[in-house]
């Protein structure tokens, strides 16, 4: 179960300190121009090492492409995208190979397959998300030829939220702050956890621009049921609010919902989807994202025969996950669109007659 | 994509004032009984029309089972289950059937599909869920034979909590309440706003027991994102979160991580689920309902030509959707895990071994 | 896995002797008017007892859409179709409900799942194809949407070939044959193996017209790679062949090859597939069937306990499945045609821009 | 539509004179000892370059697996498997870049795509199978720890039939060669084609020994259904039969009808398949090939514009592509039996009890 997407769809491998990752990307229209400098400077927005607001561990992230281009352009077969490991540390890893680090998935892969690569959570590992992020770019190289933009970024470090929300100001931030104002206030709160070898959680917003009404396949791969799989399925993800969220189960009717008008929807609660599909408004979601769980202290834990032991951590961690996961949340959300995109063309007998030159 | 699930698969048809609404179940192991009493206590449950907490419309919802049942038992062929509809006042739809209800899905299904059927919302009406719950009925016969139960009860209705979670309670409760306490207050946040016509929203607890380590299919169908999915998904959910959720973003690592004692997990933040797979500990999920779409009250919106018009609903509406959709949150829920049971059978070769009695 | 199709796709159900069989439609674009009158002709092509070549089984099989149609057009939706089994006759199965019938389904079904509906084969009975002939209707009436037409009828009876292929003279063939100078002697070939209480194997050709070209989803999704599963996936089918099939295996590259010349391909040896994606040719397949099992002579079996016992069948059979056995080879291509010109609408950035005018 | 499989499943990419190709598989239970140098083994059989019965194009097809195996065992996450290519000549394809090649998917990846890879068929080229012969290996692996074999060999070239049938003495032929009485006379048949810069067309059988019983999952994904899928879609195969094949069409039941006995079926008609689903008996499929549509001739074609041209081709080929053709068959049948093998491992609750440990 390592593909995601239905035609716009994508199949990835790898892990943390193996030799390399990567990704297979199926359902590209022939004719895209693929700009991999693009795609590479996306990596580079996840790419760790970067500041201290990130792991240590230093990767180039360089991708390569190796097939499904010819001439620059996308050629309707599988474009696969591979990146090489470069800076594994496998032997920070050996402390802790028979027993289950709090937080991770050491326990449940071990127990599920009767055998874990323990050297940086192997599969589990968030490294992964660096192969969504390149495919995302895929996606979002389609999207733009059609006026669709995705953008992102972090609207709370614990509890220290972005004030005002400015996803112009979140592209160049260090830490991709939606608010120049609360910026600093989050840097400090990440910095003061990880001064205490601990970590923090933090969540992030996403929001899609110039969408077109129709995107999203009822009954049971709408557009925010799709969302909510790419994302609750993010490593550190415990939550996932669409529009109004967890508030429209305060509120009412007659406040909640979005009178419609001649140019458009009043406000916006919603979210832009309504009924699982999109409806021309922004797409606005929220994602929640829990402390990174590796953290410097000792913790309770046990080993593989299930001896009580003590898990005292080496390696190289974020102490803030949101912070890079707000790029991998932002990629994921290009999937669902390209995607949705794909799948929303066939819906009228109209569009496809349009596409085979048929009479109407 | 009118079907769910992987391996435990369903697909469900109908409209809300079609002829009938019905599921084709696949992925049933043979050998099953088919408690059909059960199935339709589930739908019961469900059920419009039951009290003054919920819809008016008086819907038998008789299942009958088409296939896959042979002598009571799973043959291991597909299982049909349909539901004719016979209480349809298509009439009170007439007067809306140019204008788009504001949240509701007429706007995105008219433009996406050029057509839609205005009779009570057509497909997008939440009458599909009944398949859900009939489907999920079946889900929970097999879960049951593995000693799995999945439970649900309503935590809040618009801003009154349930002080105490307490599932048993929640069965009997007319408004499926997890708490005694609140209960009464509950009640009356509903008829409150059922009066001035306008309607609440609230949430949802989901909680299984009895799951063993392993459920869950990284990296695209994690237990935590099929469920997103799964829940996302659903008429008027607008969050899911699992585990300790929102919450978990305001926290540390130090707090929020799950120590490991010999004996199990010292606490349960992370919901039963760590790297998308089960770690054997309770599966809780939260789900947030915006209020019914549907009030009886005037509300600005636009016809199919775009010109301004009042829309003014007639029909049987629940006044907090909430309610009646706790049972279909579980249903989902309990299809998720059916499916994930199946598919989490091959994931050793031992497992394997086991099936063919090879020798290990 | 009772479900067929990636976009047009279809979920099927129902046995034999069980209550109804039906399917689920899913892709079809809305706005296509359903002219249930064809569907309806459709399955009486395929109906069983309409003459001495087939079994005297008689069963209306009356289509009744339940959903997915609205004011006689399609809108999106799933669309169900139901046949309810009224002539069933299961006591002629009780006297082997407890041995297999040589030639068919009975010792896998019931190794496989440990328990068998004996009552006409249940599930494994033809009486499934119906479903696929009312699908196929669906199919077909979209594909004349973009001047596609699917033709089919009976190559040969035993080894007494059609001398001619006539696929105008097939449609009121009472053994659609394709061939009004061999029809007699197949007729008779027939009923000679009829009377000696035997059954004969057969033939049957399908060709579809108009086809655009690049229909066809390299590299698991071919044309020629479907149409496989398609008709070798049906009862009693053991050989499938497409364009010179079997006899390009003995002809060498210059004769066997199709020179291209500015009005088109000058042969059609590869029956218009390449690389498995249509090339507007002719789509030409072979398909052939197996005498049926079922026959009137006593046979060598075991029962379930692996006694020997002797095999004595009563009930209605067909002494030739390929006849009706065509019109389900015809619809499955309708089916596999279907979805491939769903598939196909955006191999191309170009097309996709057409469906949402987007500037080329 | 690069990936074949349901739970044993693969997506490849790569082209012809790209940078690599390359297969993910998934669904490979955790625990299978992965021996690099078989998989290396079954490579080598399929490589070109080996002997003058084969294309000059001498390529290493040396294997890299980037992931999914530590410490010599597979994880449960997906294996990457990698060939660079190193011995293309892209040169010998610049005079056939604006031309259709006869017999080739240029003209129908050209007018799919609106663009193409000329440069050895791009994605068309069967240097793709490298990639499946690769997975096939895997699946043979896995096919061994349960005593299942998967044979092939070389039936037919041309009109030349193997006279007996022995895969033993395929394995060590030079062309595959099922027969060593036949074998000479299919040499001398291939050279005679080769030197009249023409290629020949052949027939290859594919034997399964030690299937349990229960492979195939109906309805639609029948055991040879999924056959014909896996095959007919291989590039240059025209017909694909199961058992007696198209001899069943002139058959009849009595004689056709495979008798049961207390020891087992009486004959194999059948080839190993009833009702869809294995029954025990060797799976027995037959394969023909069209000859290699590059022959060494002047051929009428056209060009993009649409002008008349003559088809003059320089470059490497097989003179019979079902040599290694079989090689690929047999690796395709084995993928279809590994994830058959996994699907019906929960055909029965009793099977998924045993996973379990529940209580029967």
């Amino acid at each position: 179960m390592n593909r995601f997407g239905k035609r716009f769809a994508f199949t990835t491998f790898g892990e943390s300190h193996g030799e390399a990752i990567g990704a297979i990307v199926e359902g590209v229209p022939a004719g895209l121009k693929i700009d991999k400098e693009f795609i590479q400077q996306c990596l580079n927005k996840r790419k760790p090492g970067s500041n201290q607001y990130a792991t240590g561990r230093k990767e180039g992230d360089e991708v390569q492409i190796l097939s499904g281009i010819f001439k620059g352009v996308s050629t309707g077969t599988p474009i696969a995208m591979i990146i090489f490991n470069t800076n594994q540390k496998s032997k920070d890893y050996e402390n802790i190979k028979d027993i289950f680090r709090p937080g991770h998935a050491d326990f449940t892969y071990f127990h599920k397959y009767g055998i874990r690569d323990y050297r940086g959570g192997g599969r589990s590992s968030a490294r992964e998300s660096a192969t969504r992020v390149a495919v995302g770019a895929v996606a979002k190289l389609m999207l733009k030829e059609f006026g669709i933009e995705v953008l992102s970024g972090v609207a709370s470090v614990g509890k220290v939220k972005s004030k005002n929300i400015d996803f112009e100001f979140a592209k160049q931030s260090e830490i991709y702050s939606l608010c120049s104002q609360s910026e600093e206030a989050q840097k400090k709160e990440i910095l003061r956890h990880k001064k205490m070898h601990n970590s923090v959680g933090g969540s992030v917003k996403v929001k899609a621009t110039g969408l077109p009404i129709g995107l999203g396949e009822p009954m049971y791969y709408k557009l925010d049921g799709a969302i909510g799989e790419a994302l609750l399925g993010l490593n550190g993800v415990k939550a996932v609010s669409i529009g109004s969220g967890i508030e429209a189960s305060f509120s009412n009717g007659a406040s909640n919902n979005d009178p419609i008008s001649p140019e458009g929807f009043l406000s916006n609660h919603s979210g832009g989807v309504l009924g699982g599909i999109s409806n021309g408004e922004d797409l606005e979601i929220d994602i929640f994202f829990k402390p990174t769980p590796s953290i410097f202290q000792p913790q309770k834990t046990i080993d593989k025969e299930g001896n009580e032991r003590v898990c005292e951590l080496k390696g190289r961690h974020d102490p803030c996950i949101a912070i890079r996961g707000s790029v991998v949340c932002e990629a994921m959300v290009a999937c669902v669109l390209a995607d949705m995109m794909l799948l929303n063309a066939t819906s009228k007998l109209e569009s496809l007659k349009r596409v085979y030159n048929a009479s109407v």
